[in-house]
């Protein structure tokens, strides 16, 4: 089926193998009037760029974005955005250690049997380098986000059991480390374990936070597309996600109803609730209260800004942990495709983690997911 | 938008309001030829009934479905099946308490917001009385899944803090207590914990775990498709939901690759893996390997069954964390429509913890979310 | 797969067979705060009634409408609306004439093939009746549709051979024969031929028109979604029509560019436009030009109101051919289950006409149509 | 909304416009195992290429197609296959004429008061070239068609009033002749009618005729997404299509019930029924009988394959109307973007009918239809 589509009126279609001729993504949906121009996709790719910093892969390439539709005399035209990035860095490799043996933790098996082969140089479809033609995307939709006053900022939380620290909480500092930790310290301490697993040919997960602003109370639509469930799905396609939470998450299974309910209050003045600068450069952004400009808030934030489904104008705040990088240089057991057992030792530079550069993944995914319900809600009245 | 509406292939539209005519539901997409009958459906919704101990309301709902259309001669015909419950217990009420204030931890708020008004009469839409139709479409896909050899077991892993030992899970015991816990001494120890929460006016969340086997390796789309995906929004589209796990799920974000990848194996011989006697009987469900037709299994499953977002034999195994029951009796800050700060105290009779009810309603989303990609995957080969 | 859904935004999925328990429709998407009441549907559902009239069957059907869901103190809460009708006239029969035989003309042989069985009683699922929920839907989109300034009024432009007469058509006289013909003379016409198929056991088919006034310019999508491709899609999914056109239709592809295209032109005062009376009463009707608000209209409407898939501001003029009735007396030669030649002669009432009953289910396609590509053009801009 | 995106199963998304980078479309959800290249999509792309007669455009496109993913060591990998054709005809243009004047028969009206703005390039997204990228889809969809025993053979049957005459109709002069009309003798009139229209600075319509050959019985979705509904929305999604028909069309409309009835019968020897050669070399494509494997066939064909919305394993035909080309040199009464009435004269080389070129894009469209809904078609049954 066409699993690669996304979205109900922002609609999505991505395409791309990470050894084939490129990777690229048509946006079907965007409304007309918005101004666009490369530079803002690429500001976006290269966050996730491969090369920049010793624990990504030194793969070179150079991941220019070219508009090819959608876009007239700099702004969108209403009709589809078709964007691509050609893949430059397509040496011929010799793929006979991984062609017919199943990688541990990949999808290999699992493409195999599926469609009965699969395109096996580097992953091929499954390849996180997919996730460049999401991020190109989110950039558009995060774009039109913009205009609607809603921002986006995720950063990484934890990578293995080293986590930041609310009370260093620093925003700007994520872009001043290569871990995009919004903590120096964290992100040094960090910095030392990678270079421990990488000395033990090993990888380690971590988590991802993203904080949503300004979103108004009343988008997500009831049922089965709520807005936390939608996000869900968003951001659990991406690979290596294996769990989502949404305000207090887990935690929330602990706690009672008297803690866990957020007191809804009305602001007193504008300055006195900070929710609608989440990554402005507070610290408040934690433990902030919400607003909305018809004055109605929340005391507190457990729920992480949706209730029902449907956003209530608190900050919207979820979680993603991701896996280890599956590619380790260690020996690993596993089987070949003629169902013998056999080792299997992944060479070749891999990333010791993958949140640093989930983390502008995770931002697209969430201003597609956005994005496409604010649109549908225009319906929701007369 | 449409968002009372899932699935691709196998179609689900639900409709009904907690206090309207009824609740209903209609499956556009069944494949025909499966025996079907109005008991099959009933034993499901037997399940998430009210009434049935001291901890679920004590709304009197005969809550029987009757089936209305896509079912011939005792087998579905392809066409929709329609269904629907009466709603019987629609006294007249006093809603003056809530029709004008905002409920903590509801979406009464967001539905204004959304909808420019509400069916405030017990929650209306947003009402988890809506689930009562997803468990019927789930009966069917579980009904259909069967054929594939497929089974779907839930269970109720922790209430508050109270949580099941693997070493006393016995799949058995989970119909022998109201709480639906798979350990009769943690069940016993939640029921105490219960009464102390009823004592007290208060409320409690909770962890729900799903075994899904005999899932062939294969199943679910890459990119944004994901079989993990997709079972993340069934799961976080249930009201209360606030975190999904698939394997290890947010341990797997602390833990190190050289642990977190499943070794690929062959089966010695059939009765050496345990995968497929999920919710069967034996303690082995915990810690089974996978097992699959073609003698590929893995050593361990961190992975929950899912690689890269599609199927790889394992048994699936997921995790959605309840948020505690938000409609409590003690008094709570709260705001009404006219943007007062008022106050709030919700009578009558609530279930002091959702879990136990939304056990059914997770195995009915992942019926309907893995049976979907089943017969979308019939594409995917010429 | 989900053939009994339809809409994007404004979505509807149908359900139920001609002799099982009734038939109902759940439309999920219609905006909040429209008044609604069972009498709106009603309205709607009576033109479509069967025993109104000789030319009609004689089915006693009562064919009440309830509302179920999505409505509340009078107005549409922006959730499901579910409706349904009872099928009362349930008497068992003896349906061994048909159970086995493939009557000719109709999909009895087509739904063997596909689904192995079917319900074959009265058609089941393939019967006309089906179109019952259809209208039910179309009454609600019509509603909405008021409240934007669009109307939509269908007629039966011909049966067999006998065609109104352009300078005899007013609209009044449509609702005063039950052939809906807005020409008496041709209404009387017709009235004699079928006397006469009803004495020789056959049948005839016709065509009905449909004008849609009052779409502002700029409805439809591009490409795909054009909005005369999804007025095609949705009227030819009325069982019986074989043929569709958008303005001068066939004439088109006989026609010169220079007689084709339709002259943009300035009105000059409101009243030299007649183009949004569509219905209304005058004879214009069929040779109107259009206007629009901004003053830009055509000095003729040969495009029938869409250019390029979007609607130009003019009157949207559709038609649908409807073959004859196929079920007739008259003795024909088929083939029977077991693939034996056989003979058929299917007795009981039957219309020897489809068209006067279709006149109502071709407006609520088109109804559902434009609504929905008007919703969805919410998101064309920013 | 997504108007660029068609498709359940077999998803297509294009974009592009006709001056600007290029043209280009991906296929989401073919199946895995088809052999394919480039010179599969180029076959058909050729047939639509300007340049190649007197009575095309002279626009000098080299018109190669690229692929640019999904297909590895020869075959289709069941991930998107995108496909893209560079625009090389860009000169720099003076666009003046028509940047602000409303073309009259074209979109420009309609994308200016939908979108605000329009790329009035050559008529950007609306443009003809846009039909490239469906050709390109539709190419793959025909290649999986092949091997599922499926055929598609479109033809011109008629331009202005000049007809093909069944008495003469060879399937192999279709290609002989650069109008695509499968009778030499009418191609020679209608040839000499097209130069007379050029001579007046005139264009003519015309009516393209499609049949489809191998679709066994029972394809198609009862109701909404019946196989001829499904066609219908395919075909007039073709700019310039103004009608549509399956088998008798709007002559079904004329007839009598026991004349427009298709009798079933059984074959009594594999070639006393013609029907799968649709296009093979006989004249008797057109009063051919059906046939099917199972042996039940159809004495006649007014049906034109499909009863009910579902195939009945008899050869599928419909037809569409195409207007005139809309750009004319004549001069034409128009408003512009400011309101003001005017004239136009479009020059620059117009085809004077659309027809010969659209041949191939109607089989394209027929092609991805049937192709989806075969796919779908695979979950009717458990």
């Amino acid at each position: 089926m066409a699993g690669s589509t996304t979205g109900t009126v922002f609609r999505v279609m991505t395409w791309g193998e990470s050894h084939g001729k490129g990777i690229g993504v048509t946006v079907d949906g965007c409304p007309a009037g918005l101004p666009l121009e490369e530079a803002d996709i690429q500001a976006y790719l290269d966050r996730r760029k491969p090369g920049q910093s010793k624990f990504t892969t030194a793969r070179q390439e150079g991941d220019r974005v070219e508009i090819l539709s959608g876009v007239f005399e700099g702004k969108t035209t209403g009709t589809p955005i078709a964007m691509m990035v050609r893949n430059t860095d397509q040496r011929s490799r010799d793929y006979s250690a991984i062609m017919n043996v199943y990688r541990p933790g990949h999808a290999d098996y699992g493409f195999d049997q599926k469609y009965g082969f699969r395109d096996y140089r580097g992953g091929g479809r499954s390849s996180g380098r997919e996730t460049l033609a999401r991020v190109a995307a989110g950039a558009v939709a995060a774009k039109v986000l913009e205009t609607f006053g809603v921002r986006i900022y995720a950063y990484t939380k934890s990578i293995g059991s080293i986590e930041i620290d609310r009370a260093r909480f620093d925003p700007a500092v994520r872009d001043q480390n290569p871990l995009y930790m919004p903590d120096a310290s964290a992100a040094a301490a960090a910095d030392a374990f990678l270079e421990e697993m990488i000395a033990k040919q090993d990888s380690v997960g971590g988590v991802v936070e993203c904080v949503i602003s300004g979103v108004p109370a009343g988008v997500g639509e009831p049922v089965f597309d709520k807005l936390d469930a939608c996000l869900a799905k968003a951001v659990m396609s991406i690979g290596a996600v294996k769990g989502f939470e949404i305000g207090d998450g887990f935690a929330a299974a602990r706690a009672l109803g008297s803690q866990n309910n957020d007191a809804f209050c009305i602001r007193k003045q504008p300055d006195d609730v900070t929710g609608s600068q989440a990554g402005q450069g507070e610290k408040k952004a934690f433990d902030r209260q919400c607003g909305r400009l018809d004055g109605i808030g929340k005391k507190t934030n457990h729920a992480g800004g949706i209730l029902g489904g449907i956003s209530d104008g608190s900050d919207i705040i979820l979680r993603a942990a991701f896996k280890p990088t599956p590619s380790i240089a260690q020996t690993q057991y596993t089987v070949n495709r003629d169902g013998e057992e056999t080792e299997i030792a992944i060479h070749g530079r891999h990333d010791p983690v993958i949140v640093p550069r989930a983390v502008v993944v995770v931002e697209a995914m969430a201003a597609m997911t956005v994005l496409d319900l604010m649109l549908v809600g225009r319906s929701a009245r007369l």
